[in-house]
């Protein structure tokens, strides 16, 4: 019997498309061989990576300003190509700390140009979301980066208002395609796969065109947002297997009905945790309110000795991967596209059992 | 039914290999999960990453002065890394020039330090593998660079004597694990899995410790040798699907019987390829014969327009994957590990017959 898996990333992936990927994992649409044995330059390929992408553009409306690329690294890699392809030591970029991946990306884009942290909620605990009001943007800021969603810390950008700012780039990894956004607010949008999208190992970038047309030449081949244009993102070997989990998983969320209906269903299970903590004081919320994440809910046991027991309690009942994250502790619950509604109605009965019993 | 795949990477894997990650893709030993949405901090894939280090270890006899690395990015990746890990201005290395990746290699080092190049096989079209004698070594290169097997132009070292030279870095990319080598005679190895180890996707780098010492802290957390080998792979997350074929794989390997069954066999097949083309006039060999490959095997039809009927009949046959790389046409058998015996009889067969329909 499958669990339910609350693992932060990576993370749950729809059934029915394992069970698809499986029953083809030797014999790929009758070619006789399995996908990972594939010629990255076959038609069989070419036509997985052209349906990735077109259903990425479909399910999250990408219009054609984008282009759409696979990179291997994780939003790790991101951190520093973003700012070694843009930068240098004469211009600057604007930085929005927020937790543990934003400071991340702070500090390996400093060697390569001027970095101005317009907000940093360490000094609260990374517990909430700035109003994009009165940010001190700087005049000339090449973009300003922000993480949309902070695993960690459970809080998440209500909008990507930015009034009077540069275009955004955005590590969006842990919320991406669960929630429709206007992509002309953006010069970037990166992604690992592993939380919504795929298996780790592949590394999703929508890049702005003429943004990407100022990016640099002179640095190793292999980290020029140039390279991956032109070759559609076959330069070298690309992740060929995670590439086809990618297109099948967004063929899954086409047929679920887009962006939409995956914000909406993503909307309805958060607000039964959110519910369930909000009302009763035996749960205690860490996030602000007005910063709360729809895809890591983070909350603490008022008797946090109690939290050790929750977690192996419900693990019994096949809910697995409700550990926050060490470096907060508590209890984590992550909500991804893939996560059903039962999942989170068992958590959701678990939890209220659960109080029963130690109150 | 399953083909011959002769596709020089992503190439063939052992079936049933396949066929244990297919029964266990939605379930990972009854753990209700697929190994795909693990947490890489788990205890079950911290097995799975110990196990195919150890494997790897036994297979190939890596002694403990090197660290096995999971990387990203593939060869790629490891032409810049290298040397920005271990070059400065003031710096040499010396490379060996023996194909289009060996070429890519130095290319992409020359903005790191200096480079010399001590041999090139460019203007013979890359047919030969130089005698370690008599190459003209640096006094004071950090590493010597060689590529040990060119997929392209079908050309492998027979050894690695280098007497007199420095330690060598080697791009082993397609021929790991299909020979024994003395580990002792390199700094760093490293290579895409792709061919031999599993899918695209993970990169393994087999790094000695003394040499890891040496390398630099002040470039990109990412690129730095130091942080994967203090973090043991997990610095970020790895491709952890990748890493787990990778594991069954190896284990594979073990129960053929390590290294020197698995040489044995590559020779068997390769003797069985080269004995059919040296027969006959009919098939032209187009590397050197000192410097064969027993994993790329390279050659020409001697009426030329035949080649393309050649690779359709072929398939015809379920011999698929032979056609020789863009860049210098004909025909290539890539002979990976995977490969069977059957596949490579049935080739062989195919090939008497072409040739007595065709003369």
């Amino acid at each position: 019997m499958r669990v339910y898996n609350f693992n932060p990333g990576p993370s749950t992936l729809p059934t029915e498309v394992l069970e698809k990927v499986q029953a083809e994992l030797l014999d790929y649409q009758g070619k006789g061989l399995s996908v990972m044995e594939m010629s990255h330059r076959s038609p069989e390929f070419s036509d997985i990576l052209a349906r990735a992408k077109q259903n990425l553009r479909d399910v999250m409306k990408i219009n054609d300003n984008y282009e759409i690329l696979f990179l291997q690294g994780g939003a790790s890699l991101q951190f520093f190509m973003l700012p070694m392809n843009f930068l240098s030591p004469e211009t600057k970029a604007d930085y929005i700390d927020t937790g543990s991946w934003a400071s991340k990306a702070v500090k390996e884009a400093r060697p390569f140009g001027s970095i101005n942290v317009i907000f940093s909620g360490k000094n609260e605990n990374y517990s909430r979301i700035p109003s994009w009001n009165n940010l001190p943007f700087s005049d000339d800021a090449l973009y300003c980066h922000i993480t949309s969603n902070n695993t960690i810390y459970g809080t998440q950008y209500k909008d990507y208002g930015n009034p009077g700012g540069p275009k955004l780039v955005a590590d969006m990894s842990s919320d991406i395609m669960t929630r429709s956004f206007d992509i002309e607010k953006f010069s970037m949008i990166y992604a690992g796969a592993q939380k919504n999208l795929g298996p780790s190992g592949v590394t999703l970038v929508i890049i702005r065109k003429d943004f990407a047309a100022k990016a640099k030449s002179d640095i190793p081949t292999l980290l020029q947002y140039k390279t991956h244009i032109e070759k559609d993102s076959l330069y070298n070997t690309p992740p060929t297997f995670a590439i086809y989990l990618v297109m099948c998983i967004t063929e899954w969320a086409v047929k679920k009905g887009g962006i939409d209906a995956l914000e909406k269903e993503c909307r309805v299970k958060a607000g039964m945790v959110y519910e369930t903590v909000d009302g009763t004081d035996f749960y205690i919320p860490t996030a602000s309110k007005d910063s709360r994440s729809l895809t890591n809910i983070t909350f603490r046991l008022k008797n946090e000795a109690l939290e050790k027991i929750f977690i192996e309690e419900a693990k019994k009942e096949k809910l697995i991967g409700l550990k926050g994250h060490r470096s907060v502790g508590g209890i984590r619950v992550s909500n991804y596209s893939a996560m059903s509604l039962k999942g989170i109605q068992t958590l959701v009965d678990f939890m209220k059992d659960f109080e029963k019993r130690n109150t």
